[in-house]
């Protein structure tokens, strides 16, 4: 996948923000190549760029149409068909990271085939892949797990890519979903493989590497969630991580999008070292990613140390203060 | 899916009959159905079948060509396609398990284009499936689990099912693989499905029912075993079981075509319980079914004898003894 920069970022309908979180996520790690954002009626999301219509942002240099709402389960909704029609038409690639596969809508197929312009899917994963072995492999690997989704996974396993790469360390991110690979232009999204292929498939994400190499693999889901917890699982035997990082979001009292308590954070740790072990017995935990984006500087204060004294592993919000605590802990 | 019998049973070149467990499930639940097999030169497994050609079974009435072979991946042998290509053009049609869509070979694609025969393709899941909603549903449910792969849980949950039935008790049997599909003519093959959608088709595979109905569910994989587990997560998470009965091969020192060890029983009663409480807390363990084909008589009932012991649960080989004693427990 090679997208053509700049974007123009449609966030559609938005409800609220996490629901924006592709939009947001290219806009926070890839602030130059995005143009402006593109939103409807109700949108309740605002990524902070410049509100332009499809023609402005022609007008403006935008190449890429990059569709960056999702929704549960990542259908189309019947009334972006039009715009992504007068996208192409404008003669911008689409890129999305909807399960929907976009050429599979007559009305976008044609627009496509009329325009020339070319749609890149960061959801529809291209294998085969192969049945995991659970074989060992050379190299290092560190997962973000989560209490629940949309927690900040991805921001943590990013800046923790960065923060090695600052100190010199070799180091990949690793993209399990359609944001972060719509971030860095490649990865495999783990939830749209084949169930019986989705360890293979993160096995084939971090292959063999140099004795001190980290692949920064991006968690998805929980253990803990009923929709996702077997795609978390497929995840973390595929990866199997050296270090992990357990991300969680202080303020939440549900998990997302279902009827469900959020598990506390020493859950997440027992049962992500339980289930590791099984493809590497050596699995730890080397830090606490809070995401304190919903409470002032003195509260994060707060509950981050509490967590310090609690759970005896270093505590960072990757946003707010960076993540050398953590990356001083897994290179120990 | 509606197959047509009788079925000439396709073997291969299995190396042993655990990879011809499709075939051989087919013939162990309906005799009645199978007019032969056909094997490969360098064939290990044998069916306990009469052996013909394709000519000999279409002159004794054949209608499908039943492909009762897996191997890992279910990817079809290259020298399979001549032979599907004659049974098609000898008038049969052809039901298959594999993760290889028939029809997108060329040479079959062609032979069904000329014969007017049908592909029947039992692992390719007819969707799409929801996102699993978490939600309690009504009536009861039974999950088979595993130590690992091929230990019995298929044949647990059918001799289950049909105990119930014998009984009066409502019930359906619901198949998850390939295999039980071919056996009973319905089902969601969810190892098929796309991973973010698994648990929700595994929803959808046992729906709202009476409150004295009994959903008897075919498990897949284990829990513990590195290339399946989330598999076995997201159907655990998605049936929501009331009961499970725990399957396992007592002479399998390590666990199919993985380098690992096999849990203990123990374990795995410990791990299902404990992951399985996210959406249904009243889980319980009503069985162990041991598949004790591989030793006598005299060490079957002394193996069944300590593990009765050991875990206060009836224990029953289904193929051996039958399951009353645990259809008695998952009804107290």
């Amino acid at each position: 996948m090679n997208l053509e920069a700049p974007y123009l970022v449609f966030v559609g309908d938005a409800n609220d923000t996490l629901a924006a979180k592709t939009g947001q996520g290219v806009v926070d790690w890839r602030p130059e190549a995005v143009v402006g954002q593109l939103r409807l009626p109700g949108c309740r999301a605002d990524l902070g760029v410049t509100d332009m219509s499809i023609q402005q942002a022609v007008e403006a240099g935008a190449r890429t149409f990059l569709i960056g709402v999702v929704n549960p389960g990542g259908v189309l909704p019947e009334q972006w068909q039009g715009i992504i029609v007068d996208a192409l038409a404008a003669g911008l690639d689409v890129a999305s990271g909807l399960h929907t596969a976009l050429d599979s809508i007559p009305a976008i197929f044609e627009a496509v085939r009329r325009s020339g312009r070319r749609l890149l899917e960061a959801r529809r994963p291209i294998g085969p892949f192969p049945v995991a072995s659970g074989r060992k492999r050379t190299g290092k690997r560190l997962l973000t797990v989560g209490t629940d989704c949309s927690v900040g996974k991805k921001y943590a396993a990013l800046a923790i890519e960065r923060e090695l790469t600052v100190r010199n360390v070799a180091a990949d991110f690793r993209a399990t979903g359609q944001t972060g690979i719509l971030i860095v232009g490649s990865g495999i999204p783990i939830d749209a493989v084949v169930a019986d292929f989705a360890a293979g498939a993160a096995e084939t994400l971090s292959p063999d590497n140099d004795p001190d190499h980290w692949d920064v693999v991006e968690g998805q889901g929980s253990l803990f969630h009923p929709s996702f917890a077997g795609v978390s699982l497929a995840l973390l035997h595929g990866t199997q991580p050296d270090a992990f990082v357990v991300c969680h979001e202080p303020t939440r009292t549900t998990m997302r999008n279902v009827d469900a308590p959020m598990p506390g954070i020493d859950a997440v740790i027992e049962e992500t070292i339980a289930l590791g072990r099984l493809t590497n017995p050596a699995v730890r935990c080397v830090g606490i990613a809070l995401n304190t984006s919903e409470v002032d500087a003195g509260r994060a204060r707060r509950i981050m140390g509490q967590a310090r004294r609690r759970f005896g592993v270093p505590v960072c919000d990757p946003v707010r203060h960076g993540v050398e605590a953590i990356v001083d802990e897994m290179l120990s």
